[in-house]
């Protein structure tokens, strides 16, 4: 019996913890790497189902719960599907909260995706339905070690490459603990065996020399570049490059960027849907946009034992909505502000969740200069100035057209100061900013567009922020099924702002409601 | 003035030796991103070439002196050009020396690399004709966090994550510099502020608690991955994950895997061409394939003061080509074993350097079950097994159909036993090994093929292996213009088995021989 089947027979006999047990046993990662496919069993007859909110949470929902043989009915605010799963590209607007109306510029097949931009390997929810729709994906480049860290404070305020903090932090760290085994300074923490052991392997991770130093060299320029690269035929031969100064370097705080890339979240492999992001929604879109009325604004939500009443404006025009049941995937930002029938405790949950402030800035240059002039291919310049980074695309790389950076990813006070701007000062701003970092900018910006999620009149912010002690208070309260009605969306997730908290939340919510359904039913 | 036009007037007026200064002074790399643009200048009218090898080294030295205005013509041994840029697809065929014929059974679409497989960033000469040729790219997954990192001697042989070995070797390692230098253990060697910026950097890096210790927390699975991954609504709660046990861990040598994707030839970025490595070689030989006699296996190099004469066989017949200079790109392993017209100098050069050993086995299986089952999407596992790695394609995320693994990437004494099998042989050894790291392969194995490079008939090794001692006594030599012939090729670079190695060893040479046509002839 092959370890597949194995595992298929376990988890047919003895259910999921103990498939659970077993897949760990067996090396597997914890999580599933299809949850996607739900089998919610049979549905009693004619139960019908009112979804807010078509986005990645609502449309799963209204996807899984069609399949299962629900009547399903959906309401969304935009003209289009998909919420914050958004991409913008030439000839889209956008008008944001206080009536600034943006006209995307972008060349054909340029595109910013204000919203989530990321798809990493072990979301296993996104990367189930990606599998299940076949949308393209391609890798996105996180890392980039020929990218640029800056500091204003640092180095004079010249970008550094990425590669060099990266190698010399490693190599002094591991040069330092090296030197203080060797003078007994770890006798008391290791074992004779195990100090052998961590010596030899600094000098393998930090690339130090015979007496375990880092210094100058073919070897170290293999980790950090050369300064004359190894060429070809009688070409000048390869010189190794100067390292940056220790002290220099532990002051810049240069050191902070280069762990990025390791967070869970970021490591590789990780993903974007080839085209933009909204290429996930518009697969759930082509299989639940039947069920949507767009432009529904939802004014009050009412339940009874009967069933729910939602009702809502479309075109000026008061209607009303019923079904038996109700999933709400309303952001709580909006939530917040319409009535809705529910416990108390619910109702102190919905209201006990701020929105994160982000700003997002797409800039379109004539040329990809990055890649022809700089060798940047991908990857995240990262900055202390207020537009935090500068990603580069991860896709149609050396295309002799116009190119599209991300510009500007501006978080807390300074994403508020951006959002206090009109569209066309984010733009100016993340352009000033960006030309201390590249001064190609100068000649090469075309146009660009800012999305500051404050003023994005359908979340009216970013994504909703949790501390310990709000989770410890509210999240349940947030997520037990209330009557009729259950939220879902990334605010009732513990992965808050990622398309896998939203769809995650989507199944965990639907089971329950199916479950309570069956119960109350039969 | 812009930074660009600053750069291209002092190239202009300056010369390359300022301009390199200049750059170096303003933040760029040492080298240019697109030495691919070879301007030779006036060609004295007439003058031929004749191209031994049309590989990208022969291929490169082909287009860009046609293009200065030369005569060219090219003899190659086999059947199609590109050399060891060379891949693999359903229904080719290939004999190794021994007259063993593999005929490669893998589906549409699925192909193997024998030779080069990954094109670094700052490979510049390689992504500038990439550039100029618009050959599609997509990024190389070097470093996967979800893959695997294995030792027969560790962790009773069960394949270990590479993010559990990485955060885990970097956590412990930080935690031990942070604790020696509360303990007053680098007092001597570091400054206050440098002790306090050390220290500070230490728990960052290492995901350290507020005591500076490496322990199972949220804060740590966030770098390692969790027990239970955060998920939505009310599902269970997410658990830490269990860190390795440190000694374990140092002793198990698997932080040896962890830093190659450091290494300046495998960083990221790092691309390959869509659908195979020789769709460079192809690119080269729309344009240059008019020039190519294919079947050409060269006998005899002669040269006189007026010009080169080259015998070769070609189906059979023995043939003579003349010209007025020779850019032989054959390899060492080959030239070596044939008559060369040159200096007793570079004839010892041409036998001074033996080839290395390798070999590569492509294994498809009947569905991509390391995305399916354990969500690892492109990247290398590493083992000390002798397939050193398995690689998984970073193309076709999510197919649904036949996937191909490089199943083994064998090196010296391993490559020379595994070269010694039948193809067959080979390929069932790279099962039955990789069974140990993906117990799948029992079940979903379906046809593979191998190349044993000491058993390519036209190089009969995989790429020059110079030592410092034999590069100093002979490199020059080799690469030295003899009377009218100059070699290229990876083996006369300092960048040996890379295809950057060969192009830029082309350029060099060529620019070189140039320089000596136009003097000779003026």
């Amino acid at each position: 019996m092959s370890r597949r089947a194995l595992l298929g027979w376990i988890g047919k006999t003895a259910g999921a913890g103990a498939l659970y047990q077993a897949m760990t046993s067996l090396g597997f990662a914890a999580e599933s790497t299809h949850p996607g496919t739900l089998n919610l069993g049979s549905t009693p007859k004619g139960a019908s189902v009112l979804i807010l909110g078509a986005g990645l949470a609502g449309m799963t929902a209204a996807y899984e719960l069609r399949k299962a043989g629900y009547k399903v009915t959906m309401l969304e605010f935009n003209q289009r599907a998909g919420g914050r799963c958004w991409t913008l590209r030439g000839g889209d607007t956008y008008t944001e909260l206080g009536g600034a109306t943006q006209q995307c510029q972008f060349a054909e097949g340029n595109y910013i995706n204000p919203g989530p931009w990321r798809v990493p390997y072990h979301h296993h929810h996104v990367m189930s339905y990606i599998n299940e729709f076949n949308i393209p994906i391609e890798p996105f480049i996180q890392v980039n070690y020929n990218a640029l860290v800056h500091s204003t404070h640092a180095f004079g305020g010249k970008p550094q490459r990425y590669r060099e903090v990266q190698a010399d932090y490693q190599g002094y760290a591991a040069e330092l603990l090296a030197k203080v085994s060797n003078q007994g300074g770890l006798d008391k923490a290791l074992s004779v065996e195990d100090r052998e052991k961590l010596f030899e392997s600094m000098r393998h991770w930090g690339a130090l020399n015979e007496s375990a130093e880092y210094k100058k060299s073919y070897e170290v320029s293999l980790r950090r570049g050369f300064a004359i690269p190894p060429g070809g035929g009688l070409s000048p031969k390869p010189q190794a490059s100067v390292l940056m100064d220790r002290s220099e370097l532990l002051q810049s705080e240069l050191w902070k960027y280069i762990v990025n890339g390791q967070d869970i979240e970021f490591q590789s492999s990780i993903f974007q849907p080839v085209g933009g992001m909204d290429n996930i929604a518009k697969a759930f879109e082509k299989r639940v946009g039947d069920t949507i009325h767009y432009g529904a604004k939802v004014t009050r939500i009412n339940q009874s034992d009967q069933g729910v009443s939602v009702e809502y404006e479309q075109q000026g025009v008061a209607k009303t909505a019923q079904a038996d049941w109700c999933v709400c995937t309303i952001p709580l930002s909006i939530l917040s502000q319409i009535p809705v029938k529910a416990s108390s405790a619910m109702q102190s949950a919905i209201r006990a969740v701020p929105y994160a402030a982000s700003v997002k800035v797409g800039l379109e240059f004539k040329r990809r200069f990055w890649e022809q002039d700089d060798a940047i291919y991908g990857g995240v310049s990262y900055t202390n100035l207020p537009i935090t980074n500068i990603s580069y695309p991860s896709t149609k790389f050396c295309d002799k057209g116009k190119g599209v950076l991300l510009g500007a990813y501006v978080w807390g006070a300074n994403a508020f100061e951006f959002t206090s701007l009109t569209p066309e000062e984010r733009v100016k701003k993340a352009v000033e900013y960006g030309k201390k970092i590249h001064p190609q900018y100068a000649d090469e910006f075309d146009n660009g567009i800012s999305v500051g999620w404050h003023r994005v009149p359908w979340t009216q912010g970013c994504y909703g922020m949790w501390t310990e002690a709000s989770r410890e208070e509210h999240y349940e309260n947030l997520c037990q099924i209330d009557g009729r009605l259950v939220l879902a969306g990334e605010h009732a997730s513990n992965l808050p702002a990622w398309q896998e908290g939203a769809i995650s939340s989507a199944h965990d919510a639907i089971k329950r409601l199916h479950q309570k359904v069956v119960s109350t039913t039969t």
